[in-house]
């Protein structure tokens, strides 16, 4: 049997997050490819995610993989694929890999972007893809906190309370703060994630922009291992899962 | 009275064009503008735009103006129309002019943008906001045709046939095509554009970057004054009206 991996992008507005709610009525974008591997390959397969993205949360490079015995050659996945998908959720690339490759257990590194568009009024192209911020950030501030968050952390303050994970370290690797006109991108780049950590990261940064906290706070709440010393969780439109590493 | 002018950009994807279509029950910019107007102030009053644009099309800056007796001060009006605005419409800015400014008769120039997505499988992003090219365009080609377009000309042949203008007579000040990484934009300014002019300028651009027309042809018909002699009339998603100038 043969084991596809698929590189998709999907504008997630129109979706209740990539995992699957079978029974709950509440379309899914893991559901919606599942569907299109039915129409394709008449098989009903399980599609592995590398991970679940919430509501509302786009990706660019979400990273899937399922087994088939379809004879459809990879380089016309995409095209055949994208062919019955709805229009929000595109196949980029499909490989095949060996039996053992998982997408969520193979992954090695993951980067996420949030995007905050900074002006006063939120342009109308960007209300579904960022997070309107229109009071002025100090950029600089947030790039010396941005450097706090690199290297090998206890991250349980940046995570969601109802995240039971046992372990909470997770490796940052970079950290990049970007302004283009009024756009504002934190490209974060690490070996894996709490449930909200981006958010909850960048909902930290957004405060030290505005002189809320200062940068030298961000170790400090590192250490104090307490959600409620830390940010915001920031809304999930602003959030785009850009890329999985294997 | 005062005569106020307003700046707008809006998505529109959700609308049936700019223009107010009374009694048919369909969606337009102008009467959402009215409605807003009309709870901003409660005056029922007549939005004049610098033009139609049509279903699906976009802008970055409509213009518009509108007399009314508010009390509201100028630099308000952004926020106060935005609070009560649906949110793919925007007021930019909005300014006091003297009585006799009309968003249409005064304008002087006007700038529209045509993307197009030009990579093989289109971005869920873009969706909205382009027209999606699968084959390669040979850039060169096409901005080679481009410059024989500028100046004055008589555009019969780059318009819709249903426009019953007696004068098709315009002038293009610029055409600019770009491309960044997979978005490819043709920017054109002019002192106005018959109906569909901008989509069929474009459609015809195209033909010429997948070697169906040369460069030397649009001389060829633009003094055929033939429709049937241009290329095709491109989608509206891709269109945005970028700017008006006064």
């Amino acid at each position: 049997m043969r084991n596809i991996k698929m590189c998709l992008a999907y504008d997630g507005t129109n979706y209740h997050g990539f995992q699957s709610q079978k029974g709950t009525g509440l379309k899914t974008v893991q559901e919606e490819i599942e569907k299109a591997v039915l129409k394709l390959t008449g098989e009903h397969r399980n599609i592995y995610g590398s991970g679940r993205t919430d509501a509302g949360v786009h990706a660019a490079g979400q990273t899937v993989n399922f087994f088939s015995n379809t004879k459809i050659p990879q380089e016309r996945i995409p095209l055949a694929m994208n062919s019955v998908l709805p229009r929000d959720i595109v196949v980029l690339n499909a490989f095949d890999m060996p039996e053992d490759f998982h997408a969520r257990y193979s992954a090695k590194e993951k980067t996420y972007c949030y995007t905050i568009y900074n002006e006063r009024h939120l342009s109308p192209f960007w209300r579904l893809y960022s997070y309107h911020v229109p009071v002025m950030l100090d950029k600089d501030k947030m790039s010396a906190a941005a450097g706090r968050f690199i290297g090998e952390h206890n991250f349980k303050a940046f995570c969601a309370q109802n995240d039971n994970d046992k372990d909470y370290t997770r490796i940052i690797y970079d950290l990049i703060i970007e302004k283009d006109g009024p756009i504002l991108s934190f490209t974060i780049t690490g070996n894996g994630f709490l449930y909200n950590m981006v958010r909850i990261i960048t909902g930290t940064l957004l405060e030290i922009g505005q002189g809320k906290k200062q940068p030298e706070d961000v170790s400090r709440i590192l250490l104090s291992s307490q959600r409620k010393e830390a940010g915001a969780t920031l809304p999930p439109q602003g959030l785009c899962l850009i890329r999985v590493t294997y």
